[in-house]
């Protein structure tokens, strides 16, 4: 979309080890804890993804000298925050979703008051994988408290939380692209835009530098939401993993209900290429580069 | 019950001290977020309670030689945590009750889906009122890393929600004594032991201190869970302001439905007095006994 070609060995690099990462954390965190609570966590978490909020984490640690690989167990804490709140997206009285990542939703398979504790249980999750993560890395008690607040914060009532809330507010009803914006950047841009900033902060950023990763990250989760918005309505169930076309049956406020489906796909290009225009300078922007135009270009 | 008189004025003030913290610190965490966000997680925390948690975590506090007022903005953390467990465990989808504290539950007022969000909001909340609070202690990060980590543990798949979880999974089926207690740890026990020993590390306790405080904590929360048991097979709707009764109707795991009425009481009474010789030798625990007194001797 932005001229850079995609290259699928750098996502596949980056996915294996954030793979391999949450396995390990979660068995550490989940020690001596039974089945009965650790399988549907494990659901949660390990099933299919994209992986996108911590490949950007670990692709943000390197384009600012670290080394993004050691990054991973940090970069466990935004994919438990994003897993738990697909769990609770998908519930009966939420968005009513049994397919999620080509597999049931985890209260089809599991139960649904078991789906609404599994889910709770990836916030603490996380914030303990920073701790384990930051303590791997060396970071000291300083560090790792600016880790825990970008992502209390952007998983919290001014972020992830306070964009879904207004969102079931916007349902049924026409929004502002101001209104939409709003939306967007707590729903989803500010766990994005949080994962990139603690890419920087666990490599030792500069603040300038943490300060490009984060509007990077807010211009990426805008497009990137504006990509899902298009794909919803493009889509079929087999190609995205999940069913297709629920946002126009429930009236969401999405990019394309707002601007229109071509203003939403020129929207969503110029954000990318404002967001990647914060790269410039940054030591080793390039893995970020590919991961960011992978995340937009891809199909599903 | 155990021979220590009951003061409500002791109980007046520690409550007085957390009610105001908690406006307070939900004012500043809740700051520029629109009242669709606010107003049900205000709802969900400021409603009518014993503030138990935040009224230990105070009290343990001074027990240990530290100020319990200065304490209060950490002791939001906990009841923050309680809250929204509250609200979870009322949806439709897990015990679907109608009131609680006499009001009308959360998603019976704001709906459903604002219920599991609002909920969901007060972790991280939880997380930054502990950082704020110690701040305003002057504790150093290793101290509150020390409180985060406490008090994440006691909410997470090893504590709250993994109590929560096997309570579940044993309803409808008979339990044994070593289940029921397994289960009720987890499920009331983790958290009220961790806001004890949070109050303790507050203070800069020993070592030793805190894990007193802990034991003390861990055996309170035992007996209150055995109380509370005892209290919705005995009281009325109207007395407990809340629906009475339900545990029986789910065959929930309960002291009285695994040990009968008469030994869940002396049971009860064991652990209090059991915790109470824990606090024998810390400096100031006159307040603490004087809240555990309360907490067993309450009527709703």
């Amino acid at each position: 979309m932005t001229g850079a070609a995609v290259r699928p060995d750098t996502i596949r690099w980056y996915g294996e080890r954030i793979d391999e990462a949450l396995v390990r954390m979660l068995d550490e965190l989940l020690e001596g804890v039974g089945p009965q609570v650790a399988d549907p966590v494990r659901y949660a978490v390990l099933g299919p993804g994209k992986r996108i909020r911590p490949l950007l984490l670990m692709a943000a640690c390197r384009a600012t000298g670290g080394d993004a690989e050691s990054a991973a167990p940090v970069a466990c804490s935004v994919e438990f925050v994003h897993a738990y709140s697909l769990v609770h997206d998908d519930l009966p009285c939420m968005d009513d979703d049994v397919l999620r990542r080509g597999r049931p939703t985890l209260h089809v398979r599991y139960g649904t008051r078991e789906a609404v504790l599994a889910g709770a249980a990836l916030m603490p999750l996380a914030v303990l994988a920073i701790r384990r993560g930051a303590a791997r890395l060396g970071l000291g008690d300083p560090t790792a408290r600016r880790l825990v607040g970008r992502l209390t914060v952007a998983a919290g009532g001014q972020g992830m939380v306070g964009g879904q809330l207004l969102d079931l507010r916007a349902e049924g009803r026409d929004v502002t692209p101001e209104e939409l914006e709003t939306i967007h950047r707590g729903k989803t841009a500010r766990l994005i835009a949080a994962a990139c900033a603690m890419g920087g902060i666990a490599a030792g950023a500069t603040d300038e530098q943490v300060g490009r990763l984060e509007r990077f990250g807010t211009r990426l989760g805008l497009a990137f939401q504006a990509t899902d918005d298009i794909l919803d309505l493009r889509g079929t169930t087999d190609e995205l993993g999940k069913e297709s076309g629920r946002d126009a049956v429930l009236r969401k406020a999405t990019y394309p209900a707002v601007h229109g489906l071509v203003e939403a796909e020129r929207l969503s290009r110029a954000l990318v290429e404002s967001a990647e225009r914060e790269l410039e300078g940054l030591p080793d922007p390039g893995d970020l580069r590919t991961i960011a135009d992978w995340i937009i270009a891809r199909r599903h």
